[in-house]
Parts: C-alpha cells; sequence; structure tokens
C-alpha cells in the first residue's frame, strides 16, 4: 500500500474543510495554538512510517492521555478496575453529570471525563510518586524521553475547571473517589497536558494496533486480550456522543482530544495520528475526522 | 483453525451456564420454546461451515431481522436515511421512549425498536407489495426459499405492544412516520417473526462479512462502504445497553433478538451465529454471549 | 369591595396585552376562533355575580374540565384514586412521557394529561353510561341544563392526538390503565370538548369556592375536605410547569385550558373566570393570567 | 378557636408515629438529638401563643433558614433575583443536580439547595459583613436577640459537602455564582447552622403570616405583595417533592429542614412551627407532617 501517496492525496482533498470548525479556546494555551497546523503520521506493523504537515510539532494530547491512563489502571488493577468506572457508551457528551447522579457515580466509561477522574484516583491509590511514574510510562510507550507534562497548562486548566470539579465531588459524594479532591483533579490536569507530536503517537499507539508484541513498557504490562479490549473501548466511547459517528464513518478504535488531535488504530495493519485545531460542536477535530475517513475508504482498511 | 474442535470445547465450557437467566415470555410462541436449544454455525470465508447442537432448528430471530431491514432501507434511501434516524449508541434500553422525547422523534440508531419502526416505515414509502419483498430479500440473502414469517407469532406479538404503539405514536407526532401507524406497526411485527436455524443466519451475515464480494440479493445491494458501516452500527449499537460489553468481551460487530439468537461477523474471516433462548437481565442470550466470548478468545481473531 | 369597577380597570389596564401570545390552532375547531375575545366573570361567595366583555359566550373549555373529572373521580373512588395517580407537581410540560417513563406508568398528578387519562380511565371502569353521566355532573354543576359537549370539537382532537395515544399506550404498558386505549381517549377528548361560558364556570367553580356548603351535584357528592384537597392541587398543578408562576404572580388555585379559559377561587370569597385565546408559550391565556394578577393585586385578595 | 385544647389533642393522636422514620444522621451535630423531642407552638395574628412539649428548646433550623435568605435577597434585588433563579417547584430531591444541568444553571427555585446556595452568593455579592447582617436580620424577625449559628454545626456540614460543593462548582460553571465557592458555601452552611425553638420560629413567621403589618426588621423590608409571594413560593416549592404532598394533606405554605422542624403560616390566622427529629424518606419530620394536616383538620383554617 503506497500510504505516502494517499496522505498526499487526503491532503488535497480535505482542503476545502480548511476553515471549519473553532479551536478550544477555554484556557489561553489552547487558544493561542496556530489553528491551520495540520500534521498527520502513521506508522506500519511492519515498521515503516508515513508523515505529512507538522507531523513532528508538540500539542496538548488532552483527552487522548485517557487511552495510556486506562491502560496503567488496568495493568495494576485487571478486572477489579470495572467495579468503579462502566465500559459503556455514554450518549451523553463528555462532561455530563446526569448519568452520573443517576447511576449513583459510576461513570458509564472511562473515556468520559468522570471515568477518567475515576482513573486518576486508581493510579494515585496504587502509586506513591504518581506523576513521575505517569510520564514515565508515557516516555516508554512512545519511546521518546523528552515528552514531558506543560505545567501552565495544567494549572490553567484547574483554574477553569467547574465542571471537574463538579464532577469530583459528586463521585466523592457516590464513594468512588478514594483521593483528597484536589490532588486527583491536579493529577488529571497534569495527565492531559502531556505534549506530544502525531510521530510519538502514532509511535505510542502501535503498542495497540501490534497487539501480538508483548505490551510492556515500564512498569506497565498488558495482555493481549487486555489490549484488544482497551481497543474495543476506544471503538464504542473513543469519541463521546460521536462514537457511532466515527465508527460509521471511518471504522476503527480511536480516540480524540480537544487540542485537535486524534489517534487510532487499525489492529494489525497501522497506527495512525492526525492534529488539526478547529473542532467541531462535539469537540472532535474537523479535518482530523475527515482524513481518517478518507484514509480507511482509499485503504479499504478498517476494522470493519 | 480448527474450528470445529473449538466449537466442542466452548460447548462443554460453556455448560456450567446453562440454568443461568430466562427465556422471553411476553408471548406465547416464545414462552414455549425448549429453553436448553442450543446451535451454533460458524460460516467461513472460503466457504466451509461447521457446526454443533441444534444449529438447524428454526427460531424467531426477533431483533436480529433490523439488519436485514436496514440493509435494504440503506439500498433504497442511501444517506438520506440519516436525517430520519441516527447512528449512535442509545445508551438506554432498546424500548427507551426518553431520547425520542428529548430528541423530537429521531431514534438515536436503527437498531432500538424506535429506529427500526421508523426503517420499517421508509420501506413501506417505498415499496408497494413490502411484505412480500422483505422476505424475499431475506430469503435471497440467506440463500433458503423456505424461510418465512410466522404469521402467529407476529399477531400475538401486536396485542401486547403498547409500547411500541406509544413509540409509533410518539415518532407520528413528531411527524418522523409516514404511513399509517397501524399497518407500520403491522409490518414491523411481521419483521421479527421471520424463523431461521443458526446456519441461515450465518449464510446472511455471511454477505457482511465478506464485503469485497458484491452486496447484491434480489432487489437489494450496497456498496462495499455501506456494507462496512452497516458492520460499524451493529458494532456500536447492536446488543442496546449492553454494546459497550458485547464489544468488550467479543470483540465482533453483532445483533441479538428476544428469541435467543445472536448473529456476529468476523469481517474477511467468518460469520457465526449462536441461539440459546435463555436470556440476561439485558434482554441478550446468557450462553450465546459466553460463547461468543470464547470463539473470540480461542480463535484470536475478532476486529481489534 | 367594588368588584366591577375593578374589573374596569383591568381591562383598561391589560389593553397592552391584547396582542401577545397566539391561540391554539392544533385543530381548526380552535384556530377559527376570534383571537381577539375577552370575557371574565366574578361571583362572590354571598351570590353576587360581575361580567364584563363575552362573559357569556361559549368556548371549549379544553383543560379546565380536569377539575370536574378529578371530582368525579374522587368522589366515587376516594383516597383510592392515588394509588393511580400522584399529586406532586410535574416540573415538565403537560405532555411530557419522561416522567411517566421513570415512574412506571403512575402520572405525576391529574392535571397533566397522563394523570387524567388515568381519570377518565377510572370514570369508565365505575360508569356504564360515562359520556351521559359526565355530562350531567357538569351540567348540575354550573347550573345550566344546556351545557354540551362539542363532538366535532372532540372527533377532531382524535385525530391528531398521536401524543395523547402514545401516553395512553405507555399507562396501558404499565399496567395503569383498565378500558380500551381507544375509548379512553375518546371519552378523554369528549372530555375536553365541553363548552361552557365563563358565566358557567365561575358558577361552577364556586362549588370550590364554598367548601363550607355541601358539595352535591347529582351522583357526585365531596365533604369539605376533599373540596379543598382539590383546591390544593388546583394551587400546585393547576399550570403545568407554570404552576409556581401562576402561585407566584396571582395566588389563587386554577386551572387553565388552551381554549384561552382560567378559573380559579379564592376560598370562602370569590371564584372567577376570564377567556381569552392568545396563549403564552406554556399554554396558558396571556390576557387571563395578567388580569388575574392585577385582580388579586387590586383586591389585595388571594389565599397567601 | 380553642388552639390549646387542640395541640393537646394533636399531641395524643400523634403517638402511634413517635417511633416512625429516622433523624438525620449525616453529621454528629444531628444524630446525637434525641430522637424523642417534640414541641409544637402556635402564634396568633390577636398575639396569642400556644404551646406544648419542647417548644422552647432550640434545634438546628437548616432548610428553614432559606425562607430568612429568600427574604432577605428580595429586599435588596427584588425581581432582578429571579434572573437567577426560578419559582416553580423542581419535581426533584432537594439536591438533584439533573435539573440544574438542563436548564444551564438555573436553579428551579430558591428552597433547593442550588437555588439557595444562589440566594446566598446574592446577599454576599451585597453585603460586606453579611454573616453578621444575616443573624441580625434573624435575631430581628424572631424577636430573640440571643439566637446565633453553630459554627461546629456549620463546619462538620463543610466537610462532609460534597454534593453541594459540585452544585456550587455547577453554578460557578454556569456563570451564576459570582462569590468564591468556599466562602459561599460557608455562608450556606452558616445560615443551615442556625439554632432557634419553635417560639422562635413562630416568632419569626408571623412577619409572613400577618402581611398587613409592614415588614421591616433591621435593614430587610418588603412589601405586603412580596410577602405573599414568598408565602406562595412556599406553597409550592418548600418541601422538595413532597411539596404536593404537604399541600394536599395540609393546605399550608411552609417550610421544613432536616433538623426535624417545619414552620408554616395561615396568613391573618396564626404561624405555628413543631418540630420533632424523625424524618420521613423525602426528608420531611414525620410527626412534623401529621401533626399539621390534624391541625387544619380540627381547626378547618387552612389557606384553601
Amino acid at each position: 500500500m503506497n500510504y505516502q501517496s494517499i496522505l498526499e492525496r487526503i491532503y488535497r482533498e480535505i482542503r476545502p474543510f480548511a476553515r471549519e470548525g473553532r479551536q478550544a479556546d477555554y484556557i489561553p494555551a489552547l487558544a493561542e495554538v496556530d489553528p491551520d497546523k495540520f500534521g498527520i503520521c502513521i506508522d506500519t506493523i511492519d515498521g515503516r512510517q508515513y508523515m505529512l504537515g507538522d507531523a513532528s510539532e508538540r500539542f496538548s494530547i488532552q483527552s487522548i492521555t485517557k487511552v495510556f491512563s486506562l491502560a496503567a489502571a488496568l495493568s495494576i488493577e485487571g478486572e477489579e478496575l470495572w467495579r468503579r468506572v462502566g465500559r459503556e457508551p455514554s450518549g451523553t457528551t463528555f462532561n455530563s453529570l446526569i448519568q452520573l447522579e443517576a447511576e449513583r457515580g459510576i461513570p458509564r466509561n472511562p473515556f468520559i471525563n468522570a471515568g477518567a477522574i475515576v482513573v486518576a484516583d486508581r493510579l494515585m491509590s496504587h502509586y506513591g510518586d504518581y506523576e513521575r511514574r505517569y510520564i514515565d510510562f508515557v516516555r516508554e510507550i512512545c519511546g521518546n524521553p523528552t515528552v514531558d507534562y506543560n505545567r501552565a497548562v495544567a494549572a490553567s486548566e484547574r483554574e477553569k475547571a467547574y465542571l471537574n470539579a463538579a464532577i469530583a465531588n459528586l463521585l466523592k459524594y457516590h464513594g468512588n473517589l478514594s483521593g483528597d479532591i484536589e490532588q486527583v483533579l491536579h493529577f488529571y490536569f497534569m495527565q492531559c497536558s502531556v505534549e506530544m507530536s502525531c510521530r510519538d503517537l502514532s509511535h505510542a499507539f502501535m503498542a495497540f494496533a501490534d497487539h501480538r508484541s508483548p505490551f510492556r513498557f515500564g512498569e506497565v504490562s498488558l495482555t493481549m486480550s487486555e489490549v484488544k479490549r482497551i481497543n474495543a473501548i476506544m471503538q464504542t466511547c473513543g469519541f463521546y456522543d460521536e462514537a457511532g459517528e466515527f465508527s460509521y464513518l471511518v471504522g476503527l478504535p480511536g480516540k480524540s482530544g480537544v487540542g485537535g488531535g486524534i489517534a487510532a488504530v487499525c489492529p494489525l495493519k497501522y497506527s495512525v495520528t492526525v492534529w488539526s485545531p478547529r473542532l467541531n460542536s462535539k469537540g472532535n477535530s474537523v479535518m482530523g475526522m475527515k482524513a481518517l475517513e478518507l484514509l480507511t475508504t482509499y485503504t479499504e482498511e478498517s476494522i470493519f
């Protein structure tokens, strides 16, 4: 498959969408990003890499971090984790409290904010030095020891985080948060503030695409079955209330972030990351979604 | 892959679950089925077939029929269909009215009852002789001209169908039903009353698994992309509020019915149907779910 | 108290609101009413009557009828009635199905549509010749033997009644409807189609205002305590999701209808009916609400 | 009316309910109260006072304080207040977040927790020395300069207040909270921690019952119309999702607190306070509700 020429074709064809949507602006760090950045990177199972545009530039991975957190928590807790968080699509926006109240503090899945806050709490309850250990894992899985948190972004997020603070308090009320609320939120925002490039992310997601290779990165290790199940959760829950749409149009397990990134995998074939900051009304990258739709159309490679 | 010996191993290992759950009993026709029936059938892309147990006995396919209806409606209407029905997981039980009221008559997806009623209405609005044409399509796709409706089951369902009648009235109120309510419900229950064996269903679902072959059955034809997208919808919406669970445990696009059947596909590898009437609290076959979980575990073949 | 001059003052002061709102138009019979009609009538406990405008002209009383139905059902069933229907404000619009699904078929109160349909079913289950007996009671309580149903209005309502049919089916599903759905809906719409003038309604509502006199009209009789409790329900539930607003601005138990009528009582002082077809977004008469607000302001007579 | 003998009769007749329900125990201060306390006090408009039991003993007034807060806020902001908080019954429990999310941060009324937190914020935004000024107003209205906050109770409440903290964060997120979240919550719990006796409360509520006398207590003053409207809100919203029940059974505007107190008014007739710590499942005093039901039955004096 000539992925490079497919990437170039995609790049031409998504240009009409270049002005659609708006980048996230709820914190200055995201508002100041150049909205016209575009990068894409594919890693294939046979070890090749194809890139285009700003694929080496770092951006705030935001919710994509939730895939790494889930992997780390599953490694520690195994199936126990599912007593604290579900694995069903939520059918509501990523930051809704309604479901949480109705279901007495068990978030629908680990990729909505409530679920990711529970996952952060789980990591904290096991790890002493959790922030260092989290970034160590991320550096291992992406193979880039220079990847880091952006502490200014994390601090800035916490300041505006009334909704997440509401969620954390509600979780605490229902007995589903062991740690101190402020500390859990601090760790959660640290995770979201990690900055990586498309290259870094594609490298990292190859660990999910290539589930026949052992998943062992620093102290985090998963069985093949666990890796596949994380892919399954990405598939049904990775795009909030647009999960069905992404599944329908693209047909790959993936995870998006409000920084404009989307990372996805075609198991046993490739991992792909795309970055374009302008978001649609659901908080997913407009050009990113379009690029991936074309990718699975032209390669005829999706999970379906 | 020695599927036959895998089937035999699965059959032994699921025996401990043989008494769990209860068969549907809201109509006599379902209540009278022997709850201890069990059949499974795999069709592989290279044309082989593996069976075990009551795989040749017909049962009421119930909601599995919604996959056929969706295929027929997509063939006629194409993307227009999505103005009438969504393609997101519902996050609620299959017969809920809440989402329908909040979202003004657009069902969340074609596999919850509300969505399937809209799909039935779409078929009726195009087809004159819709009941005959529907069964003709089903016979073509499963390659068995003796497959038929069970009119007694359909009539018996209509009698108890207060909830579906409520849904149909609500759809009509919101302007999302063209036909006469009684006629639409009649057609909908006819579709659900179709009786097929595991063999019939596996044959039929091979049309979705083998999307490289043309999808053309009587007057229904779909592009490869459309077939894959139906698989995507099965993946995110095929098991109501247990879609995430099925995706997590089994990892195949599939569709269940309250008759105890589950049909699923592993694209470009195989289709599989299992039948066991005892249902869990979500309305899905207990042994069927377990058998398919073991199948993808032992074959290491799932979409993830 | 010089009620007549107060009525005249009110009439002058509400004129600026004369063009606000729109009359109900979901059925021709309501759409064809002259929207500029305005009538008001007060009956005082000492037997006087004060009128102004179109107070003697009949209009479709619509949901005001629910007060009469409740009185009749309470007379027959007593406290048993409350096993079938609640007496709490609904917090949602008058025709919502959401609460009904969540609370398993027990309508929140007898003045939302779902509750009134249950009440109609209760009357039918006791009365053989329920339509005649209902109108007999209404004629007795308003002291006007010429009052009648408008069968054309009732028939026309049934034709468009998809939402009420959805509600009735949902009630039936939850086991809270004994009668045949079509018959119950027919009776319900008959009740709503009763035509009365402001004079008729004020006379009728005096039975609720003057609870020291025996409440006995044909075969319907209530204790003083029951009459007061019907007033209490009017107070908390009579204006759907504007019940708090009416209580705040007017301070009287009352009931509105989409025909533009509002009937209210000031216990042991007066009953009052106002009619003006233009409705606000909540389905309550704009000028009617305003007129009653001024009435309790100028008379300083409200229940608070 | 011989209120004293009526009180004695009531006291005898409610005895069978003496063991029903449980006192609040979410904080030690409430859990340690003797659950068998019972006091009742009536103040009549002609200046008499009737008491029985522990009517002079102070208890934690909890949510009854919301009536005083509303009065103070209405005095400062007038109708402006209603841009921040509604005046409709909520139809949900007192601490629900669902309605708040759906209606974008405008609490349904000032008597659910969310609404009272907004009211506290309003007071803080106008008052410099708000805690002193609030208690000054309460002392004035009850005519007892020794009434005070219980700071230990307030502190203890804050510790467990995850749900209220969730609410405050959600309000802040929706832009409906000006002050600092911690300070607003601190003030809110201070208000709830006020301790008064039945005598104190009946004296204070006479200001609402006797709306013909000027409402002027320290710096808080209201028009007659405003006083009546506070009564109207007590009527429709004072008992959370049991407002309809209290209106039906008792027929008086009133407000309850989880300390077991209920204060109510019969306008132009009397004010009444009852205290009994055991609560029903809705958080309202079992014997308190029963006593007031009998009071309006035997006196035949209610607003209906």
